[in-house]
């Protein structure tokens, strides 16, 4: 397997290039008899779709949904859902420059060491086009965990280069192109961002993903500890250099006393685990940042070698998004909504008898 | 399957309880026609082991292991290879005090929740001992890539607390028991440490980890990237928080000119990447770099539940590591490289009979 | 995973219904750099389709593939491959007679019980018209095979009722609608099946399946030997009710002198083993025959209940198959195709660098 | 993965050879909470022992299994269960007429193709040593389907050469020691038996299985099919050379009328299909058979050849069982148990909220 599928239960398989016919994937095991139509999928196509704003690469793709089977008389059917989208910006694109050169931070190098040959075009199967289908898949996830469990999974860019974020306004993050959660720095951010674009250089970002409503037990004890499977999910995007849960990377400087979240009746007294301990959820928010590299494709001169090692320099034209980061955050929500949504089915399938005969603690410390 | 697996190809099933009978392990899929005898996995083994200086556990447990398996006439015959450490130190504790009651930090808790019950004992299956078996499965894929490739795994305390540590001595951290690669500040950690374990208290600590001489190519396009599947590995850890390749969570400041790692017909010109791009290896050094909590067993008294949900206070007492991070270099190490020999066999699966036009560029930045 | 997806490494995931809008698949994991058209796949395809003679259902679909990733120029790339096969006769059908029934010696009853619901337009997900793509992903595993192994894989009716077929001539097994290997008897047949039609019954069938050219090694020597794989690529075809390798149930009145098949050094003496010692090839043809249960469809008159548990008679009318296994054979040539390229990169990743001392032995017994 | 590993979410994966140190196996994913010793595990393994009889292996092995892990208080715990059965009877053998020399029907030849070399004592891993450990890990399965579904696995001896055995007191095949299912019969058994010894040749069997109680739901629509992945499991059994379900391969000459099971609100008229349509359980018994092929080892001299490829003459000396289909009982029912177990719990993933309209048919038509 070359590394298409992803969860073990709840299965994604995706194809597709960034220049290709279509991309596509398969949802396999989803539980039967939720109503589900293309536009519970296009709602998070759409938050994802470049051209959203002149920050952001734009390509014209209406990335519309198809579904394909798995979905009879408006419900699932418990059988695989196949899900369609077209590509149809193919206009003709002069690859000239970059078929026989290497992208500096780019997979052109390592693809071609890989497979001995590569789609040039576009990236191809390393374009951040390929996170189309998991926001559709994700959607799906989303739903039933919505409907069923309560659990709603929502995001924002924390941090854009030196601009940090503070989640003020989480729920009013729909209503601006970046997922910013504090809209009195929109003009902020919005300067920031052209003064990148202007200069042709690109800048990372950090984008905070909760997921609210999650029962406890989810997540197995040992290799699959859920805080490892979301980490897999969320390194798994394009761009993404590191990842940390609760407190993260701040915990190297606490103490035992500090990072500890103690236990009351009425719930945990805080939240620096992150929603998890031991590899399950206590049943607190899910919290999960990571660190998106900045975007490779700049216009800033830079060395590199072409196919036959021999060295060049290159600068990359046309218009790309200067922050990866930008338009990531519909896709950590969807990759956390796939893990989450796995572990729920493998954590049902041991433990569908299992009653507690202890109180569930209350989450009290909200994002 | 309750994710006592690891890896598709190169696969380790692990069971074991901290003061069950045994731990023990099986590793298949291992290449046949390997020289492997006890002792190659005891060297590791050894470095886990507790008890190696004042500041760790001083549970007397030898961690002798035996093959049971897979090995004939001192080569691996390409069948499953058993393994097996005897728990020694089975003195009769009295747990009646943590029996019917949850440690902030622990596992107790999320255990119980899911499984309606828990091996109270020292932690069960939740228990840091539960990585001797990693770091006897690691051993063997660490000797296959040393000796098949010339792949070097080494591992560093790069913090703990507040003290930072450059990898000045890289070649001398097993000389000591904190895996410290600057010999000079070894008494400044002493007398941390001391202070600390007089307070009862615990502290974080940052482990980096270092692969060299790995040929590009490995890791696959999509959900299972390199650095995904090694967050994977590294995540599943007890107590790891956070991870990060190469310039990690700093990239989210940097411009797209500063984190491009330029390639020159000599090789790249730095390592801001971490040795992936676009999930595939480079053939630069692998960095990687975690976060581990401080140890939740502290003396220090705190608030918490029992089974009843019922508000109750709590104090550990025993001897434990006051730093969890201070034995989790050759855990890190064993994961880095069981990940690394799964996506080796992965790689070649698919891609034995490819041939690359383009020249191997050279991996000059080492630690 | 609700098991659409087959294969470990060489791995194929499937959707579509009979009725829905396309059925489709996704093959990962093959190998990079091999010439791939859609000529190549609809070269089988189009020996599976409907309509080829008048003992088939004569659904007019023309079943034609799209390739829509993971092939650039001309030749795969080592990403994804997606297929598409849009359903083209979806004429409005009268399904109130099956809608509120179940069909004996059909899925309808265990659907319902399974997801609570089904879709009941021509079996939808259970429709034979799902084995349109295990044929198309099987085209690119023989390919393969065939370039780069030299192995054949070819299959034909042995048995149609009553009436039982040498392999005569399997190399004309294509000349005729009906996969028979001795065009001496199709008279017999189109008789025999005639009169079926006439009597609105069916009959069971049994096919065959070579493969020759195999290397010795492929297979794994516990759960996963050759021949259990095998075993469930075939049981996973619709109406398949029984498999059996080289001899089969014969060997249960065999004496070991008898069965064992001896060796020379100009090769094995004879094939009762099918091809296989110990879930391993032995570089022989692999033999395989599968028993196909006849039609439920039939026009004659039965018992059955409805969806509320009632008793009903049921009669199918509309024209069907005669005999499934009809058709069948380029189906279970695609299931033995896919298991062998599983299995042949499975034992690559492991073995890739084993060089026995024993010379191979020439397998002289071949169909 | 080598394929030691047999299921999805109830995995058991399993070590050891004939003669090596020890057998084990770590059974993961069992739901927790049931009560389990090793007296439950034992009952089985004593069932499947040699030397129950003069009629099989003599050789001395009690065959007493170890709890390692998993069970805490008497109790599953829900995490990974360990379990030992060291081997006892190591006395020194004389292998030097087998080391460089391939016997015909075993796998010494495909073990030295695929590895390049092999543990040539007793069949190393390949010996029916190894089903050992199916039987513990079975037990296990077996006992949570019988205490919380109310499934029975039964298992008989149907045809041992020409002596066909009807299944008339199927609840006395444990009072024998071959599981024969007609007490009447069993003297001429023995004769056959004493008469097949004397001339130091072996004979193939038939055995069936049959799971009772079991719900209808269970099993996946396309590759996973019931059916499929019992084939897979049975055929994994050395020396199994076919399997059917129902009336398997007589169905290639019956009519559509006549194999199809009509239904009416009783139940289903009769049970052809074996217990499942579409892949997935009816409600009726799940019916079985497998062929197994005759012991390789017999003491009639054949044609081979040496690891060199060079002719040679064989002779098997030493006692060995007669019949391999005489202790295949215990083990065919471990397989089925397992794969039941296995799909149980993915059915539960899936479909845990399905409530079918449709009353459950009852299954009248037992063995």
């Amino acid at each position: 397997m070359a590394g298409d599928t992803f969860g073990r239960l709840f299965t994604v398989t995706t194809f597709g290039e960034s220049y290709g016919v279509a991309l596509g994937c398969v949802v396999d095991g989803c539980p039967p008899g939720m109503a589900l139509s293309e536009t519970d999928i296009q709602r998070d196509l759409d938050r994802r779709r470049p051209g959203r704003s002149r920050h952001v690469t734009q390509r014209a793709e209406p990335d519309q949904v198809k579904i394909l089977s798995g979905v009879f008389e408006g419900v699932t059917t418990g059988t695989a859902i196949g899900l369609l989208v077209e590509n149809v910006d193919q206009r003709s694109h002069d690859y000239s420059k970059i078929k026989d050169m290497f992208r500096p931070g780019h997979a052109d190098y390592t693809y071609q060491q890989k497979y001995g040959l590569r789609d040039y075009r576009g990236g191809g199967r390393a374009s951040a086009r390929e996170t189309v289908m998991r926001v559709a898949a994700g959607a799906i996830a989303r739903k039933y965990l919505a409907e069923r469990l309560g659990v709603a999974i929502r995001g924002y860019v924390a941090q854009i280069g030196p601009i940090r974020l503070e989640p003020k306004h989480i729920e009013r993050v729909d209503e601006n192109p970046f997922f910013c959660p504090d809209p009195d720095r929109l003009a902020e951010l919005e300067q920031y961002l052209d003064e990148l674009r202007a200069a042709g250089n690109s800048s990372g970002a950090r984008i905070t993903v909760v997921a609210s409503g999650l029962p406890p037990g989810l997540g197995e004890p040992v290799f699959d500890k859920l805080e490892a499977e979301i980490a897999r999910a969320l390194m798994s995007i394009n761009a993404v250099k590191g990842v940390e849960f609760g407190d993260g990377f701040k915990c190297v400087e606490q103490h035992g006393s500090e990072h500890r979240d103690e236990m009351t009746p009425g719930g945990f007294a805080k939240n620096s685990a992150g929603g998890t301990l031991g590899g399950i959820s206590t049943g607190q928010d899910i919290l999960v940042s990571i660190a998106l590299k900045p975007t490779s494709s700049i216009q800033v001169r830079g060395s590199t070698v072409d196919t036959r090692g021999t060295a060049a320099e290159i600068v990359t034209t046309g218009r790309h998004d200067p922050c990866v980061g930008l338009r990531a955050t519909p896709i950590a929500e969807a990759m956390l909504a796939l893990t989450l949504m796995d572990h729920y089915l493998r954590h049902r399938a041991q433990n569908a008898d299992v009653r507690s005969q202890t109180p569930v603690l209350e989450a009290k410390h909200k994002v």
